[in-house]
């Protein structure tokens, strides 16, 4: 189907959705259409594979027969959200966050915790860019500005964060 | 399409296909018809993501439309076979080789060096079933076999491998 | 010596001190003096095993023949600071980050970049304190501040740091 | 006390015991004379840090005044034995296997089960030299033995683990 020297780059973009494990209505329902506006353009998502923002992209995601990954900070595959095309229980606990981060061409950061925030961070130490959608605000000890991305609708991140990624 | 209740259940197994990234084409031929029959028995094929066995079974899958991972070693996604449906740069050297193992319902170790013993063993100290093509022998210092069950075909293996994984 | 039953008890707190790799002369005088205290109080100094902040956190330490713990990113020893007790090359990349993290009974981040926020942000979500020398600013999405402990001095930052992770 | 261009060399060797969280009393007093006598030598000893050999070690080293280092697999302190200089929740589980390899400059293993044999591997994966007491036998798919070091007393791994550690 695709010649073989092709291969490689003809892989789709990984794009990683990182957010709360819970998340009121109105952020799940942006998660969910971040996944789906990916799947469409044809973008693996990935995730920490569990609830909230995570189950959210992945439902939107999987709808659209999209393909969804999962990188679970536990050893058991019983803690993934439905909508996972690949369940990976890792058993490192919260160090599993920088592998959600490392697998992706761009990350896009919805609302989020602690865990995001310092997933958002280690996608800036790794020069992987990220897209912020409600996301934290923070300011370094001399007085810059975290620099992300900031979309306004999950469309405009979507598109920013494929960008990105190809361009990387 | 499938009832929210049953979406967990209904994830395809996952089976470790682990091995050297160098091999002959002996070996290379096991490896891919491994992942072929695990293709056709509708299994995501889980390796290390790199050359010789790891890249032939992800071929055999690839050709029949198989879904394939890889968890690489290395942070840098070029070092992937080209037959992945999703590549993970772990950036986590060989400590990545417990991933493989975590990620599986079930392991196939084909012939193999010191990084596929390693995750053998790894797969016996977790529970997780382990089946064995032509690879390591080894005893315990009471005098013990390696509990693992040895096939002599590659459709065997992936019989004993699936049998094993659902029993699990 | 130590009557078994309390050995675990009397190991002494371990204090974690966070900081970027590179530091200019007045931020690194900060972190010599934390380090100092530090080991005159008889806590153990966990660092990422860097230059910049974790060197002089180190130095300072080690100039009172306080224990000093690298828990470095990298698989080679020779990229420790030379002022470990215990240099420890993990070859986890950022990763590493979880486990100074998670090796601290509390954290001191002092100034610092982007690795910083991420162990500032890991240490928050597994519920570890941190007291904060001069470093980040933060705002949660609901528009909350980091709920980290503010110090204006190295006496202050080591005196809470010992007091929270007594407590804890 | 230390001119500050040979602090990196003078740094003393690490030396990882592995082996098994139970044993037996026979294998516990080999594994307490291994501790001791690297504690005799200066060496540090990196461990697993919980009990069986890896305990046995530690107190050897221990009574001696040495240096012990315990690299958890679990993310809570308590878990730790009472012989520790420092002992390091990882959260990794089994992943933690790699970083007590990686820590070392040469491993001792004592009998063990299926967790020492996946060490045993992953250093001789990594290059690292590899010393067995009364520990597993292992056979390549080409008919080749695991290529460790054999002795037959703890005084004898003791010399043989110094000597490959500095050769290194």
């Amino acid at each position: 189907m695709l010649a073989s020297g092709n291969l490689r780059r003809s892989r789709p973009p990984c794009i990683a959705v990182v957010g709360a494990a819970a998340c009121g209505p109105e952020v799940a329902r942006l998660a969910e259409a971040v996944g789906r506006a990916l799947a469409e353009a044809g973008a693996t998502v990935v995730t920490g594979g569990r609830g909230g923002v995570m189950e959210a992209a992945c439902r939107g995601a999987h709808k659209l027969g999209g393909t969804t990954v999962g990188i679970l900070p536990g050893a058991d595959r019983q803690e993934a959200n439905p909508y996972l095309t690949v369940a990976l229980p890792t058993g490192l606990g919260i160090a599993r966050n920088a592998l959600v981060v490392r697998a992706a061409d761009a990350v896009i950061a919805i609302a989020g915790g602690f865990g995001t925030l310092s997933e958002v961070a280690m996608a800036l130490k790794e020069g992987i860019p990220v897209v912020g959608l409600r996301t934290w605000e923070a300011t370094t000890p001399e007085g810059l500005s975290l620099p992300i991305h900031r979309a306004s609708s999950s469309q405009e991140a979507v598109e920013l964060a494929l960008r990105l990624a190809t361009s990387g």
